[in-house]
């Protein structure tokens, strides 16, 4: 293999595939990166066996060359070194050649590399995917759709299915659903080119982590492959591909309250500003809990109280209060990651008594659903 | 106590305050910070013991009145908590209350905290410095002066002198002096305001590190006023104390070679780029070591192995080479740090042989020194 490549493209594509790479793999090949060159250009593939990216570079782009190949073949290098290699090469272009024994040579400018290299052909094959069912979502939705559910998912082991972000294709809508069984988020959005199957499964929820990470913000399509134990993402130059978790997701529709008892609206800046405060001096005691309480004429409080420290006080000043009064006690940090999530300026949150779950939703935004289980504090 | 004050401002001292406080202290009541209002305006006050900030607050700056004092007095609170509450506070201006039992109240809008503080009285009073005999240094040359030496501090105990910066000042002139027995670094500035006094001192390495982080970037003079176990920088508004670490530093000047053998003139900042390629395949093997050899034409190579990975070399065309055929080892990590610390486009090399301490200053400046022992590596 001799092939000479644009230094940007190569750091670019490097740095896509090693968020798959980890050192912390029983596969020793795993540690590397797969570089094979052919005649349509140079791909690169990383993988932790969890995760597999594979990101191609092209002869040419908008008129521009950016590979020249010599000689096509393949080659798997050490990926801690290769990629702080390629960064620091002192030159815009690199030569890359496999010589004898896997012995690569990297040469830029006047500095030259001599990496051993492994054997190709001992590098796991990917997943072999059917692209016959893919469906399309816009890449820029994708990432909002991942951003506002996986951070509920469960970082705990004890009920792995929770580990993930449950996917349903359905009625051509897709909607994302994570919980760690304390709270629990939702996002719904219609699928523009439905194909009339319907899917339902789990996607770890680091695995969409990465996903957003390499995925540029624009509203290019992501093709999504579902197979019985694998999703496939392709976007440009791209293949993201992940296993899925086994085992069924917990139904959650059931968990979702149907009525309310006391209605808030509230600006979401200044509610949220108010939660970090107080959640200042209740990070020591009881699990980060404040307390939020109705006064009158729509003034609502939130409080928190840490005898051995201090306590904090603040008065907001809702948009609209309906319904009972209401004492309720929840996790500042669950609140502060909802509010975050959802988009939009004012928020609707719906009570239905101090130990039952709330819902928060955007005002007239039916599409996005936060739901958190209160705190026993009395 | 009571006062209202900007929250820009106290956000700011608090933060300069803060870089003297850690939570790991045995002393309970310096996990605070000591709040004073008087008719002058507020002083903040942090210590670990070692060093001790004091950063003072006027009653108005430049025509704006930044502090109104209702009632003077003093308190201490927990910095951890306080310095997170007024970074989040909801408005420009920040009410501070004493009320009984040392209970404070901290009111800002609609936001109200109330902290339990501890007894000024209590808190350790700051060294008492007589102010006779400052000597002045600009606040940016202070600045350069301890990053082109800090880093090389032992960051070892086992002398704990050497983790100190030898500071002299005699015959009008300040040089700063750090070693940890394998590199040097050393740099001398002229003093604009000499009063006569000579001094020697070791101040620690991290009271440095400390004092630049707080240091504006202008040429204000910084007041310097050094008594047998303190030193005191004094700056607008602030006042930074240090220990002195106790011992005599060693004699350093009869390390510097006076003669050389091989002399090499290279450009900074392509001789650090390929030292810093060099390192990335010497970073598993021993100990971060690279080679330097000189081959013709003024030519020299920057070479590095490690067998299990592989290696690299790259060749430097020097600027000038004189003197005898050299071939020597040393820590890519220690000329990195050395170059960095230099000014100027071009160096210059002195070196006495493959197993003698060589010398980098800047072309044309003796200021500055920097002095590298090298390895053994045949």
């Amino acid at each position: 293999m001799k092939f000479v490549i644009q230094r940007d493209n190569l750091v670019q594509s490097v740095g896509d595939v090693m968020k798959a790479v980890t050192s912390r793999t029983t596969i020793p090949i795993l540690t590397g990166i797969k570089i094979t060159a052919n005649d349509e250009g140079v791909t690169l593939t990383g993988s932790d066996s969890d995760i597999s990216i594979e990101s191609f570079i092209p002869k040419e782009e908008e008129g521009n060359e950016i590979v020249e190949v010599f000689e096509t073949g393949g080659i798997v290098l050490q990926a801690k070194f290769f990629s702080e290699i390629v960064k620091k090469l002192p030159m815009d272009t690199v030569e890359i050649e496999v010589q004898n024994h896997l012995q690569t040579v990297i040469r830029s400018g006047k500095a030259e590399f001599n990496l051993n290299g492994l054997d190709p052909e001992e590098y796991p094959h990917l997943p072999q995917i059917e692209e016959g069912n893919a469906f399309k979502v816009p890449t820029d939705l994708l990432k909002t759709m991942v951003r506002q559910t996986v951070f509920a998912v469960s970082t705990s082991e004890t009920r792995p299915i929770l580990t993930g972000v449950n996917w349903k294709v359905e009625n051509g809508e897709l909607s994302c659903i994570a919980t760690d069984s304390h709270r629990l988020a939702m996002r719904k959005a219609p699928l523009e080119n439905d194909n009339g199957n319907e899917y339902n499964i789990v996607i770890p929820g680091k695995s969409l982590t990465e996903l957003s990470k390499i995925l540029d913000d624009n509203s290019e399509p992501v093709e999504i492959v579902i197979t019985d134990n694998q999703v496939l993402f392709k976007a440009k130059h791209l293949l993201f591909f992940s296993r899925l978790l086994e085992g069924n997701y917990p139904d959650t529709s059931r968990l979702i309250p149907n009525e309310s008892k006391t209605e808030l609206v509230l600006a979401t800046k200044e509610f949220l500003q108010a939660i970090d405060r107080a959640s200042l001096l209740a990070r020591e005691g009881r699990n980060n809990v404040v307390k939020l309480s109705t006064v009158e004429n729509g003034v609502i409080e939130i409080s928190s109280n840490t005898p051995e420290i201090g306590k904090v006080i603040e008065q907001v000043q809702s948009q609209s209060n309906e319904g009972e009064e209401l004492k309720i006690s929840f996790s500042a940090k669950y609140m502060m990651d909802a509010l975050k999530a959802l988009e939009g300026t004012e928020i609707h949150i719906d009570f239905t008594g101090a130990m039952r779950p709330f819902v928060i939703k955007p005002l007239h935004d039916d599409s996005i659903l936060q739901l958190i289980l209160p705190v026993r504090t009395y």
